[in-house]
């Protein structure tokens, strides 16, 4: 585990915004105020309005795929407007930046290695930051904050005391019995394919696994090809965890299952 | 207020030509073949189709968190294959390019500083674009002039004569009256609020300040948190303009009110 | 046409993959780690999914406007899971990187100057590819592929054997007879125009030509403004293909065409 911060100057963005409007061009407007050659990167802007553990759970995911050195800025947050602290972390060789509402909280809790500070707002102003005016936290505090630790001109450290207080995520971790797991869907896909949080470590031991979701049971497959039209299928996907599908159509529709629908694994 | 232009090398892109297609992105490939190093950042693609009047509020409200020196390009364009100017304008350290179809009107009369300037297609040939091969105005007229400027090899006052004939805006300007304000809903945001023209400034002075939209009266609040779900709100937004919400709903679905729509301020 | 290939440093990325998730950004991710200074370009993710025609044609008709040197990586791709070469083919001082699935086909065939190379998986083990863990093969072998290529430090010549055997487009080419001109309708845009694979030469020499689409006739215009509101046209449009219009409203909708429509040409 990498656990030193050697800036890359690539920052993600993950928020909750959508495309409409300017709320995330000028979040990189402020960015490159303060870091002109900094290399901003969306990482997605579609999560489900509100739910914080959809960001977590694909920057967990997606991270590593990052140059070591990367800022992650993950900006969903239903406490707008209300008391809510900010964190930055450390792990594995970058810096996550978030609400302290549930988002991180999976990743950070199953880190050995994870440095976790709260944002001391005041310590700000040294950067440019006014707490007064900031009225949309990710454009007047998120941003120049990452704009400045992917620049290398600020520490994790330095921002605020060391924590431990984690606000507990939204969903809850997969559970693990003596004959299977039981996780929930994170999140659905373009395709209609539920993205489970069940990791390939928690089934690799079980026998012929079969997947319970939405009234049925399904068989744990190899690959998308490996059934034909319209049969659903279950498979570990390419970020590592258990995804329900069915080919060429929307498992999210034939099912009836969204985000936090339950789902669980037994062997034979 | 800053009038001179030092070129940041950064281009934003306001268009409503949304996400299909290679549009956006040959634009994108004209500016880094006239400018390799040029950093283009995507303000929105999704301006309500044919609208000129969102794209330049949304401008006129967020080009101030881009670094001084920042080429604003904007193609919203209904007359699009019929005759009408293009105008360059340098206005606060920055450059604004657009057609003179109202769209940067209400932001540059409203400017002591600004300097505008009509485009003379004939004298474009030395940077390589050809009137007679023109059919896509923002990929073969804008990109490269917007990637010229933003290199600093050429001055808005060298593109053609100074005018001050500027097309009229689509809509209004907020009108003041004695008790009051009246303005227009500019657009509807991702989440279904109303944003309006009406600036911080002209409710500042008024005792309890009250809205009119859609039929409801509805008073101006500080933040989303200070009503219960469902509930109707207003309040002056992170842009410093009013916005009309409903807690965890849709505001415009709630009262019917798209943009255009007439909203009223008045005090007590 | 220029047949050597000098690096620009700029990839573009077209895909079917859509907004959501951190399917496009862990590409760029990996881009970066390989790269740090590619710029990447986003052509469009929004290609009707699994429909590898609608990418090939747009980057035969886009890929000019990008430097040359540039790197375009194509991943649409409904055999994924199943067995299919990926080609690289340098074209015109570009080069293109995509399944061999039909999708580059109808460019690479109507080049003179295209060298078409079939990718040897094993042999990408030196730039820290492996044939093994890659279940995403846009983030695990395309873009790590594109990036190293984009650096200069691989050529299309070392990637593995020179091939003609490419598999057949998803359609057909424009086919001319004595009077005219059949094609397809290969995309509809975002305002419902419906976008032809038949080429402004194919129709250059028709006296009077009229357009049969939908089971009308619509004469060809020459721009969007020589029709009255809901009046349909057909023209040239700023691509160089034909495309079937309809003054402010959506043609698609209003001819039921969709994308493989049969479209015919004729002259008087």
């Amino acid at each position: 585990m990498n656990t030193a911060f050697h800036p890359s100057g690539v920052i993600t963005l993950t928020t909750d915004f959508g495309h409409k409007g300017p709320f995330v061009a000028s979040m990189k407007g402020v960015m490159l105020s303060h870091f002109p050659t900094a290399k901003v990167v969306d990482l997605t802007h579609e999560i489900i309005a509100h739910w914080p553990a959809e960001a977590g759970f694909w920057l967990e995911r997606s991270y590593r795929y990052f140059p070591a050195g990367t800022v992650h800025m993950a900006v969903v947050d239903p406490g707008v407007g209300t008391s809510r602290e900010i964190i930055a972390a450390r792990h594995d060789g970058h810096v996550f930046l978030a609400p302290n509402n549930g988002l991180l909280t999976p990743m950070l809790e199953a880190a050995s290695d994870a440095a976790v500070h709260t944002v001391d707002i005041e310590r700000l102003e040294r950067i440019g930051v006014s707490t007064v005016s900031a009225t949309f936290h990710g454009r007047d505090i998120f941003a120049p904050l990452a704009a400045e630790i992917a620049a290398g001109k600020c520490q994790v450290e330095s921002l605020g005391p060391w924590t431990s207080d984690l606000i507990p995520s939204w969903v809850d971790p997969p559970s693990r019995g003596g004959d299977g797991v039981s996780g929930v869907v994170i999140t659905v896909d373009t395709f209609g394919n539920l993205i489970t949080n069940i990791d390939a470590s928690h089934v690799a031991d079980l026998k012929d696994p079969v997947v319970q979701v939405g009234g049925r049971f399904i068989p744990l497959r190899r690959t998308y090809g490996d059934v034909r039209p319209g049969e659903y299928l279950t498979l570990i996907n390419s970020f590592g965890v258990l995804e329900v599908a069915r080919s060429e159509q929307s498992a999210s529709d034939g099912l009836g299952a969204e985000r936090g629908a339950p789902v669980t694994v037994r062997g034979a």
